[in-house]
């Protein structure tokens, strides 16, 4: 395979606007359906043809016999067919011009010797009709800037800074909710499977090229051309953050990446290098690839790693603290100018010299404006980590109860969206990053809701939020050596 | 103070039948009245005396003045007053006779000096007294075998086996719902404040004679009495495990935990030391403290370190491989035997070696009866690692949908029920642990949901099954050594 990027057609892919889902049926239990479930439910605004070789309507929309058989310019054909189906459907595809696909059915390289051979000849027939494909063996394309969602998971956010490659499907779909659930929101997201055609380097410099995507996250159990990732990755990574996570460089996770996406793996250390070389940060979990992207997409990269705690709980402040040096993070005593200027604000029960323990607070505001304004205008402080911001959560359980709740659950809500704007637009004024740590789910805390919303990371356990900070750190540093 | 253990007032405590609620008011804004409300709401069926210098009635219950008012013995006397009033209610409990006090009231040796002083004070008092208690600044008590939540929290969920032992009120409250998402589910919790009577080696004590609790938790910012703690631990961990995280020992840390709880600390070096000789377990995050304890206080501990994968989902397979051999656990390739009984279970893109790829499911049973069976039954298998159970979570948000959801979700829910029970009885049947991975939390899946409800520990990720299910073989490695 040539070592050399040249046209990349994932921009057209992502923003097709005329699609053929070639095996969708009415029988809901088809993978081929599901993809078409999703992209329906998902809002989709182009135009979707369904072919089957019987149903004449599928969902509501009229079916056709064949590609060929589509009254209009058909832009990415997603297949979804028997394995042994699939060569007819890409000549099919050739003859009527469609120059784009993903191609989703399974059975191919990742089962041995006589499916790679079978993979081979679907390549080599693609490029005879000049056609190019994700796939095959993959789980399909989000891109929620259009509303298109043709995987097998619904995802119902909206669109995100983050943009996903993965060489494991499981790693796009059945994270949605999870992801969700920590108010993580894609740009784009793709899963390469056995990458016949277009593989994690052409994915990594569309995203790299796409403005809608701020940072990257690549769940990688093999490169099959380490020298374009190489010069592709090290030539967007000091513009756009790129993070990686490797799995395969062990004895059994190699024998588990060979069958699910014939990946040929390397030792770990074979990676880590080559990720070094080429400005790539390399996560060890896959909760740290995403959270690390996601706090490299939405916060500013701070200029050192002199870290300010600001909490109203002294077990999480401690946590704070240990975990910052843990992770090589100054979390420093404060200036006395500084120190002054906070004293006032914290009551004597508490601590203003960094950590800020307010032990209690009755003025949202107090954590919200005053004190992390006053932090962040202080130049021996480089980044700002919140724990334990919460208004609605204390009364869960008590919403509808008047003998406990003096302010109803609406008002309650409705009082914390202005501070809670208020913080997420801090970073961009003092162009320092805030991360918080909270155990309280959006599902039950508005704060955690609103901020998340607000593209401010708020993770579940101090550790997961310094471990972010760590990286945006870290990634100040990959920047300013480049 | 004596490195003893004497006389344990602490199954008295979390037993006591009536307990005075010193400081509750009508005022909902107090700490005093927020415990009152989550000890009545939390169905407590004791009898409860609100004690108030000007309330006749608080909450629906009937106030005294002094505790001196109450017309019955008096088990327990809950203080949560200002500071300088602490004293005047102890004495008026030493005069009424009451032996045992929780005192929520801050201000003492976590303030500096003066209030160390005043700490010793009501220490002295106590004592005269004999009156034994936890705290001050504390944050409660729960025992969910008696619908007892004296906390700044509710607490929903029912009992569990695991016993929490914590320095900051935070990680006993503020993590209720966090932990309720996990499934995980206190025996007791407890939070000790500054220690001034009752400290962490009592508590530890109590919980290694309760046999409700099966596993301990400790998060510990400074330990007051290393022999005695060194000497109680030893003798519970061989018989039931101790997990601890310490926080503290690095410059911010300590500078944190001296505010927070007066605590003085060392190292972590020699924590980790200290640790180790006692037999228990040191976890170095929050979450990594209440998984492995969960893990522990549900699962049998494993003969060895061999652990098969069983899963529907390549990446995972991938990532928990990975995830084993980092934690040094062994994915051996199944016997020959083995391999036979399974393959005829796998579709042909799948892989039945270890780990196990279904690649899809349509039979529930496959993953929750047949195939785990087979598996555990193998003598050269230690532990099983699930991932990837789902019925309800394909179809979020597709629930009232006919046209994508032939089976309705109550029926679908009901089908799960017999196969998530069957699966959780298997780690007794077998005496092999049991851990499942899941991207699906108990609020959109009702496998996790039943597994959770049901002891089976469901985490949110490939690497978090693993690091606990290495915590169950390190754990055994520590009683066979012992």
């Amino acid at each position: 395979m040539a070592e050399k990027i040249s046209f990349n057609p994932l921009p057209e892919i992502f923003n097709a606007k005329a699609i053929a889902m070639v095996g969708a049926s009415n029988n809901v239990d088809t993978m081929g359906s599901v993809l078409l479930i999703n992209t329906l439910k998902g809002g989709f605004v182009g135009r979707l043809y369904p072919v089957h070789p019987k149903e004449k309507e599928v969902m509501g929309l009229k079916a056709y016999k064949a590609v060929g058989d589509i009254p209009d310019v058909v832009d990415l054909a997603v297949i979804c067919v028997p394995t042994r189906v699939v060569p007819d459907i890409i000549k099919d595809c050739g003859v009527k011009g469609v120059r784009n696909a993903v191609i989703i059915s399974g059975g191919f390289g990742e089962t041995g010797a006589d499916g790679k051979k079978l993979e081979n000849e679907i390549l080599a027939l693609a490029q005879t009709h000049g056609i190019r494909f994700l796939g095959p063996n993959c789980i399909g394309i989000i891109n929620p800037y259009r509303n298109l969602n043709m995987t097998t998971f619904p995802y119902f956010q909206g669109p995100g800074p983050l943009g996903l490659i993965s060489q494991s499907g499981t790693y796009v779909t059945q994270v949605i909710h999870y992801l969700e659930q920590k108010g993580i929101r894609y740009s784009r997201a793709m899963s390469v499977g056995n990458q016949a055609d277009l593989d994690l380097v052409d994915c990594i410099d569309y995203l790299g090229n796409d403005p809608e995507t701020l940072a990257i996250a690549i769940y990688i159990e093999g490169i099959k051309r380490p020298r374009a990732f190489l010069e592709v990755a090290r030539g967007i990574s000091i513009k756009k953050p790129i993070v990686a996570l490797y799995v395969g460089g062990t004895e059994a996770g190699a024998r588990s990446s060979a069958t699910h996406t014939g990946a040929i793996c390397a030792p770990n250390s074979l990676y880590s290098g080559l990720f070094n070389q080429a400005g790539v940060m390399e996560a060890h979990t896959i909760e740290e690839l995403y959270e690390w992207a996601w706090a490299l997409a939405t916060q500013p990269i701070p200029a050192g790693r002199r870290v300010a705690i600001l909490t109203q709980s002294g077990g999480p402040a401690a946590s704070l603290s240990d975990a910052c040096e843990k992770y090589d993070l100054k979390v420093p005593i404060f200036s006395p100018e500084l120190q002054d200027r906070l004293k006032p604000l914290v009551p004597s029960t508490g601590s203003y010299k960094n950590p800020v323990d307010l032990t209690y607070f009755r003025d949202i505001a107090l954590m919200t404006d005053k004190m992390p304004r006053l932090i962040l205008e202080d130049h021996g402080i480089d980044g700002l980590i919140i724990h334990g911001l919460m208004a609605t959560s204390w009364l869960r359980g008590y919403e509808a109860d008047p003998e406990v709740s003096a302010v109803n659950m609406e008002q309650l809500t409705e009082m914390m969206k202005g501070p809670s704007k208020n913080l997420a637009q801090l970073p961009k004024e003092y162009k320092k990053p805030i991360i918080c740590s909270t155990f309280m789910g959006r599902d039950i805390e508005v704060i955690t809701k609103f901020l998340q919303d607000d593209d401010i990371p708020c993770f579940y356990g101090p550790e997961k939020a310094v471990s972010a900070m760590a990286a945006l750190c870290r990634y100040g540093e990959i920047r300013r050596r480049a």
